[in-house]
């Protein structure tokens, strides 16, 4: 009864179900929770490749899901077993100087730390550190499914698009990238009512999905994707591009579509350096942002979905158990293939 | 009596002083200036090595200066003849999309055109268009050459260094680039109180300049510059970093300065594409800002120098007379040779 | 042909209809623009009760509505006789130092003038100073009786409201006030998504279209309103409150609504002094705003109306021809009987 | 050895000295310090003089000073036993919804407690609740005196004087009330440089003290102060008005002095309510605040501190050992008479 079921990266390529012993609190603001759905991040599938030089082999993946809390450190204050919450793929010890200034993606003893530098979500239970900073109680107004969007996708999409665009009612935007995070950021950019969502992606499947979530035009990524932005703004571009996709060549199409004083803010996990035309861009009065969520804003899009104010739940494409992890890996490394957004992942 | 000596941009490598008709008042809203103390700025070396495809050969020179109202057109209302100005180098009309947010560096009338798409300052007489959003009233409070500064230098180092740069008090900012520009960021960040100001260029004499000026560190640029920003900062880099260099040099070295959650505010005018490290930076929270300057502090940098809390003095290094106008060139092209930041030009 | 019918404020309690002068360009900033659409505001109530001492008799009242542009002075560049206008209640010159900080509402040669300190727009024609800043094109996706609307409603709704009031994705807003104004708030606010906006009113009937505009909580304003507020945020009162009312006892109700760290944003014009309850606020961090509408909002709401986004048509409620213009002055001045919110007037 | 002296609120009007037992670590988060400078606060003497209800007979006063830590909680990681320190006037939890929010004011595990809701500094020994976010490190490049301005005088002008009257570079700033706090504003106030800096208070001396530590224009507090301001404003007020006394008549002023668009920041502890010209002022476009001390800015005032750029040692006037506290209370209490402006208690 102490052993667990737990999906661990056992090198490159190479993800595998096993038996681990349960976590125990080793913190006094630890909390240990009992999974009740968890998911796959495309992050997951970038350590798998080996492209993530900071995750060693042996590590249970996951930095998402959702869950009952088992047992609490002597600290902790917020949460008590039984508490039904979710996890942020971000923990935050509140109280260092980047917790402090907002930008609890650099906390000095957290960060994105579960499933990367200590054992993750996709395990029957998690150790979760600084349980206070890192947790939110589930709210009654969405599914349990559509809250594990706010795990990471959805304050990623707000914060790091959102927010870090500067997204204003009456304002224009175009996505590059129809992943889960782009798709994130299509929905989240809502709350301050652009006039103008555009996505850009390559796939059809997804922009489908782009315009049943409020997206006004629609573009494949390609050539003459430039020049169908700039007609339909009067050949001005759009006030805020954001990046979410990861590649040279979609960073390429943000500088060809940010107007004068706008923003390019990216989302994307780069693997490598990328050009930058300050010739042309020096005198253009633009922003860009490169961001790693701070999970500030999951108390108010949890608030937001109570109210039914935000609905995620297209966004939830597949459903495996736990026992099926290994097909859930292999569906949604082949997302496009299978139509795939997020899996759900059942404990 | 109806024409003047002009400085014109006779072609590539060819500064000429000749005489031209004086300007006369074409629409409503010009006004006419004769000048008094005018300069040069490292934009009109740019044009006569034939970097700026935008300025033609035959244009006479110059976005910068003051001098005394000659004549206005009918619907001129804040200014009148006799009245002592300051030229701005950005022409505004006040009421395009762009000057209405804030933008006049895109003013779709205006924006940057003296002594580039049309005849400019370094000339006894110049026509202003849009003179009620162009021109500022000389203030009583510093002398008139100190006031040439706030045609371009100062507020281009406030608007796109400082507060691109989101300087604050107690915050650390270095400045990459010693010019005029680079000083004027080192004189108008102290409007903000950083705790931190470091000047990271390669001319002794400029260094000296900024420690004059304020700066609490002088870095020699240069391979170890990197390293002794990091050592001073506790490992940390800096909250805001200017690039007022342009190649890519400089902007390299900024990437390695800024800190998580810090800003790099480009000033420098680029001839070229850069690298941008998004692989090492997507995940630091930077943000990145390009700006031609707008303008829109002009009016407040004068009443500081009114009251004396800005005192730029110590930038004017040389003066000349305009009939010396080309010696004034020759002594600004090699300036550090000279010990030159800025010339003043007496009408 | 060179005389119009107007609706003159003759006196306290007496509008008459009566023939005047058609107005003429005076300045070259000037268009004179032929009514097609107009509306009575609150505030001509009040001229019309002599509470206006700003206000002479033998004014013209109105400051809204739309038209089409007549005839332009010679330096008028953004409209031509024939297109199809907006007026603003608000005269902007564009250039004055209030203007150029976004304060157009105290522009030194404009601000409210039209209908008070000039002839307005419940006449045939209507002389508009400063065109290019107080006039906007009609849009194509919404009717022409909705975009009257954006005189001055909405506008004033979201700047003196939504704006001053700071309502964000996810916060609390009680609006105070179901008129025109307090309704228009109650459209504006949801470009910002709050969570929760809650209306308090006397009238049932406001509170029904308050109900169909959003509102997601109604409340009858009187005895037990700060209790129903407190007993539904858990005893924290609203981040945002609204006073839309103008009455010593409306803003006593804020005073104890307002959350920890919340805003009262007062739109109401009042007549006399109020109580400040600084011994009871002195530590709660709060912010109290006053404005008058700037009208720098307008452009953008109208590019939501275009695009559906926003939809004030519910607010219309009672079309009047210009000939029944004394009948219109009479339902309005009897709303609550009448259940009035704004009417047409058809010209 | 287990006892120490502490200053007890033994009723109205009855400072006493007493033996009380030594404090310990009740929670794993306090940490109790030994006293090395103290300080006396307005506050303390509104409890004596039985003002503060919520404050009840013997409570050990004071909630500023310096010390050592002298013993830690088990979960205390930013200080250690030795530690030199300043207490911040204000305990934070660093985790509840307003700590998170910047409001540790509102903490609702802390806030303004030590000697308030707890026993206080105004003793050999206290016991700070949540160490990591209610205590600092002293710096080196300032003296022990000076920092002690760091508990609550310093953040206080800063937070609720110049950043929520929004001062500017450039901008006009009247502070009404020459305290302590007051005093704090003006020195605070030109970390953002404004132009004007107008001192207004009764007190010749602290006029005097003003003028050294940097105000522009000094004015007696009376009639004829708000001609004054108009005069030097050309008619337009200032842009920032500081209520730093708390009574109804100061109050009046800021509302005669605050120009359009202007913000009111109120620092003053009023007693009563206070009359607000909502029919004045509903048009201008004014902000009013209210608020107390967060202490977020201490860490960034301290490292201002540190460089030289803070200088507060002027408002040192008078030092005690602890033993003569009660002259202290006697010298405080009758500040204008005996020139006080901040006592410095030695332990």
């Amino acid at each position: 009864m102490t052993t667990m079921r737990a999906l661990v990266y056992a090198g490159k390529g190479q993800p595998i179900l096993e038996e681990r012993p349960r976590p125990q609190i080793l913190a006094a603001t630890d909390a240990v929770v009992k999974m009740v759905k968890g998911t796959i991040c495309g992050t997951d599938l970038h350590i798998l490749k080996g492209d993530v030089a900071t995750c060693a082999p042996g590590r249970i993946l996951g930095h998402e899901g959702t869950g009952v809390v088992h047992s609490i450190g002597a600290s902790v204050t917020t949460f008590k077993p039984g508490d039904r919450v979710i996890l942020s793929c971000i923990t935050s010890c509140m109280s260092c100087e980047f917790c402090r200034k907002g930008l609890a993606s650099h906390c000095v003893d957290g960060g994105w730390v579960l499933g990367h530098s200590i054992d993750g979500t996709q395990a029957e239970y998690v150790r979760v550190p600084h349980a206070d900073g890192s947790l939110h109680h589930l709210v009654s107004g969405a599914s349990e499914a559509a809250q594990v969007m706010c795990s990471d996708v959805l304050p990623t999409g707000f914060e790091c698009g959102v927010l870090s665009g500067r997204v204003k009612p009456g304002s224009s935007l175009a996505i590059i990238g129809g992943g889960p995070v782009g798709l994130g950021v299509m929905l989240t950019a809502q709350l301050y009512s652009p006039s103008t969502l555009i996505m850009i992606t390559r796939d059809a499947n997804r922009l489908k999905i782009a315009a049943s979530l409020g997206a006004t035009h629609c573009i494949t990524f390609g050539p003459g994707a430039a020049e169908e932005v700039m007609a339909l703004t009067g050949g001005r571009g759009v006030d805020t591009v954001i990046e979410a996709a990861g590649v040279p060549g979609t960073f390429e199409l943000c500088q060809d579509l940010v107007a004068v004083g706008g923003t390019i803010a990216n989302l994307g996990v780069h693997g490598c350096k990328v050009d930058l035309h300050l010739d042309k861009l020096w005198h253009k009065n633009i922003t860009i942002t490169t961001s790693l969520v701070d999970t500030v804003s999951t108390g108010m899009l949890l608030k937001l979905m109570d109210s039914g104010k935000i609905k995620p739940d297209v966004l939830v494409t597949h459903t495996f158990s736990f026992a099926e992890m290994l097909d859930a890996y292999s569906t949604f490394g082949a997302a496009a293939e299978h139509k795939a957004i997020k899996m759900i992942i059942d404990f």
